[in-house]
């Protein structure tokens, strides 16, 4: 049978919020889907969908030509493709495996190096966007990785994303630019609550300080986006709290290890940390400004 | 001779580059425009463009109906209306001060009420938009007062102004919006630096990094103006290191007042204070950069 006419069989492992989105991303595009967790839940889902549940990587390996590994860390993605029932032992020869959580570059250098000791492509492929771009198909994604890789995501890639970044030919380079990029979101949604804590306990009006600060010199991708929550005093999780906690600490641990210190990721940091410490690590990330004393925060105008 | 038939009469004390923008601004609007400053070549340039030179703000308060201070702090503010040769004994009754420089709010506050018991109005009224959009006539003005004061002023705020935001009938609630944007412009100008010593430190391609930043969730207003300088190596100061070594102290002190404390802003302050000690002070904010050891930075490619 050729390939032009069947279609190409796709494994997700992780169905998380992004997951999940990527997994339905495919289903949509005509792909075969295949998928695993280890929550009984979204697998039934998918399948219901018309996707098709395996009961482990190393399972979702043997029937697939593409995986996409979209599970929380280096340690998830680590056992997902080397741990006892890990992928990586089962894919076909050739096939490409498309990690896309937030790792150490350091991380994602061995990663290649380890897979393609198996015959396996890699493709550095961390993701930006959240759970609604996901679901939507359009995510982007700053990918690195062999040209041979990036020809044989082809069709995975352009289901899942609005916009692939190729950023080199070497795993390594998506993540060295995903985690900027993580430095910038965590400390902006950090000051973002700073600032509002500071209007709040000055006595400015917060939506109007929301609405010149949109339209200054002061604003950030993050400020118009998370403050909305904290006016409404809506903390349900869209991005956790606990998300920036890891992903600082990645961020410090990578700059750590060429000696580089990064003085406001580290603030930021111990706010996330206070946060998640005092009980608010599964709430929105702009629960960060609770962590400010004294300052008085709107109520919950809903749910 | 009726108001309709006579231009308003407005004065300007400093004209530095943000000073001198507004003075023109308002000369094309067909105002008289009256200035000083302690520099001889700025008022000479503005008299052969149509401004009439005063030797003192006192000389200035005489000849004027509104007056714009735009000097660079609460110092200088208190020194140009309230000092020796100061505006604020010369000024007829009813006429109406627009306060422009970055100051603590509680100053503002203090301001009005002094403003007020002798027969003067005041607006609080800090500008955004930098050196090019003074010249242009289009700055963002945050003002607050009362609304005498805002009438009286609107000739001077149309003609300097492409967006005045109305945002409470009490001075000092201006000043407290603008210190919050600066808080973020100056958190975020440290952290765009932060992150591309982050980039260069760890081997990423820098201008695809920016290109990637720009379009995703860690982008900001100042990391998309600021990082282009930090590329190109050209630190030629559009707004100095100095000014967020003042700007972030006023914040940090106005929060002390209240016991709240900003853990961003004080390391983004540390920054600017090392860069400025390093030598940087009067080169652009982009530098701050520079305190960063070991990041081997762009070389100038102009300049």
């Amino acid at each position: 049978m050729s390939e032009a006419k069947r279609p190409l069989a796709v494994g997700v492992v992780g169905l998380g919020s992004m997951g999940m989105g990527v997994a339905r991303s495919l289903l949509r595009a005509g792909l075969a889907v295949h998928a695993c967790d280890v929550r009984p839940e979204p697998l039934e889902a998918l399948r219901r969908e018309g996707g098709q549940p395996a009961a482990s990587p190393a399972e979702l390996g043997a029937k697939v030509e593409a995986l996409v590994v979209l599970v929380v860390n280096a340690d998830q993605t680590e056992k997902a493709l080397f741990g006892p029932d890990g992928a990586a032992a089962t894919l076909p020869r050739g096939a490409v495996v498309i990690a896309s959580a937030t790792v150490p570059p350091e991380f994602a250098e061995r990663l290649g190096a380890r897979l393609a000791a198996q015959g396996l492509l890699h493709l550095d492929a961390p993701v930006s966007g959240g759970a609604a771009k996901a679901a939507q198909g359009q995510l982007t994604v700053l990918a690195s990785g062999d040209p041979r890789a990036f020809a044989r995501a082809e069709p995975v890639l352009s289901a899942m994303a609005a916009k692939v970044y190729r950023l080199g030919d070497r795993p390594g380079q998506g993540s060295k630019v995903k985690i900027v990029n993580q430095l910038l979101a965590g400390v902006h949604i950090a000051a973002a609550a700073e600032a509002m804590a500071l209007c709040i306990q000055s006595g400015a009006d917060p939506q109007a300080t929301y609405d010149v600060i949109c339209n200054s010199a002061g604003s950030s991708w993050m400020f118009q986006n998370r403050v909305p929550h904290i006016l409404q005093g809506d903390y349900t999780p869209l991005s956790a709290v606990s998300i920036f906690v890891k992903d600082l600490g990645i961020v410090l641990d990578t700059a750590r290890a060429s000696s580089l210190g990064l003085p406001l990721t580290a603030a930021a940091h111990q706010l996330f940390l206070q946060a998640a410490a005092a009980g608010h690590a599964g709430e929105d990330d702009a629960a960060v400004i609770k962590v400010f004393p004294g300052v008085k925060l709107p109520g919950a105008t809903r749910g």
